[in-house]
């Protein structure tokens, strides 16, 4: 990790050191991580931080705050089609809270072996602003291989993974909201929408088959039929276009991978924003396309 | 950049687009970015955040808080001796302050220009708390080439680049301090150790030859024969150990590299702490070794 301050010292020794299972993390004893790209093979780098009270609640399970955070880099790397190989971690906090800490190194340790992707580095700081995780993860793609969000061509088939806008509704639930505790349904149901918005699914089973088969893709943070879902964003889900002819192959894999896959559109040439339309046929009119920030 | 977030694209396009002048940026227009590591060379990746009235203050000029993000990666890198590749940035800010972000931008894109680290991607969230600024870097060093903390051996000299203490008496300036007002001197002075306070300067010019020529090194935050600058930290200076024999050949590189080098001490064997001693040779007892957050 990146300082030479005794107390972070002592915090990243006895919560992160055991993560650093990465020989190029040198165990978290030293200030840099070294990261091996082998030959014809590109390292894809992207970062995403997630802030208390804005991308997670205060009271989240500190291990669902770790996953969150780790789960949207690597839903990144799973749309550029690129091989989890490590991230660096950046943690904001008030305090150094032990009960808090166990169970997010815990989460963290957990994900990162589950998805192959080990702690490099980090560095801790404290701050009297709400609880902030910043994460760099780092993919691994052959040379000029990496998927990217131009590319699309007309005729293309736009897919979607899973499902879209559990995770608004599993917020909503959170929030006592009563629309979103009825179309829940029952206990499970909102267990499930709930688990939906605190722990995304990266879709890393998918890498290899959008590397493959995509012209073009991004994350979906939002794109579905009903407004609230649409704007609601949190799904991380893989948006991409797929050419008519190889359509079914990339469905095949989808399958074998065990990753839901629903065909939502065609590319069609021009210059319109997208539009979209209910199961009759008519136009929705959204007011948001996407969710902002400011 | 990650999101597809409309304000924060407008926020980056605005921005940043202009810093990301290297061709694995994909201009922010993807998702993610792309380095090359040539064939026979390592990533070095290291990590940093600064939070607003911990490691900077509010009304610092936004240009130095750009330049201070950088800079303190750009300085851990030199320390492992890696020269610059990229950087990646999360910025967490309450709001969307035009003059506040344009001067920030100027400040980044030229500090990123000067030492040859282009911006290859970031996010940026919204947070109530203190204005952070995490910053990812990557360099780049032959295999199995990077300098580690450990590594020392008896006998070799302990070299620090440049000078210590001036950022900790900067920021007591700042504060209004008497002392550090008194031993600044006159109006130059104050505002040369304020300037140390707000932009450290990276070794870059120093990298090649802690590479060649370092057993051991690290970034110094603080280590000098007095107290107050001991625990000071916020100097962002190269420490480093190098066997005797090879001392004047690293000097002379140094000179060459317009940076200034001075022997602190000398390794010797066993687990003892290290011992501080003033100009007289008697031991100077203190407080804390290094600063902690916690």
């Amino acid at each position: 990790m990146a300082d030479d301050h005794s107390g972070e010292d002592a915090l990243i020794a006895r919560y992160f050191k055991p993560l650093a299972t990465d020989p190029g993390a040198f165990g978290l004893d030293d200030d840099a991580a070294v990261l091996e790209a082998p030959h014809g093979e590109e390292i894809v780098v992207t970062t995403d931080a997630i802030v208390e009270g804005v991308h997670f609640l205060a009271d989240d399970p500190p291990d669902t705050v770790a996953r969150k955070a780790l789960r949207v880099n690597l839903s990144d790397l799973a749309a550029k089609g690129a091989q989890p190989a490590g991230f660096v971690l950046t943690l904001a906090l008030r305090g150094a809270d032990d009960a808090w800490l166990t169970a997010f190194a815990r989460g963290l340790g957990e994900d990162a072996k589950l998805f192959d992707c080990p702690l490099l580095g980090g560095d801790t700081v404290s701050t009297p602003g709400p609880l902030t995780v910043s994460i760099s993860a780092f993919g691994r793609v052959p040379a000029g291989k990496m998927v990217h969000r131009t590319g699309a061509r007309p005729g293309d088939r736009v897919m979607v993974s899973g499902t879209i806008g559990d995770a608004a509704l599993g917020l909503h639930v959170l929030k006592g909201d009563r629309i979103a505790e009825a179309l829940a349904g029952d206990e499970a149901g909102r267990a499930m929408l709930v688990a939906r918005y605190r722990v995304p699914q990266p879709r890393d089973a998918l890498a290899a088959a959008v590397r493959e088969f995509a012209n073009a893709a991004m994350l979906a943070l939002g794109v579905a039929g009903i407004e609230t879902l649409v704007s609601g964003g949190d799904d991380y889900e893989i948006l991409c276009t797929v050419t008519e002819a190889r359509l079914e192959a990339f469905a095949a894999e989808a399958r074998r991978a065990g990753v839901a896959l629903t065909s939502i559109g065609t590319v069609i040439a021009g210059a319109h924003a997208p539009r979209f339309l209910d199961e009759q046929g008519s136009e929705i009119v959204l007011k948001r396309l996407s969710f902002s920030h400011f």
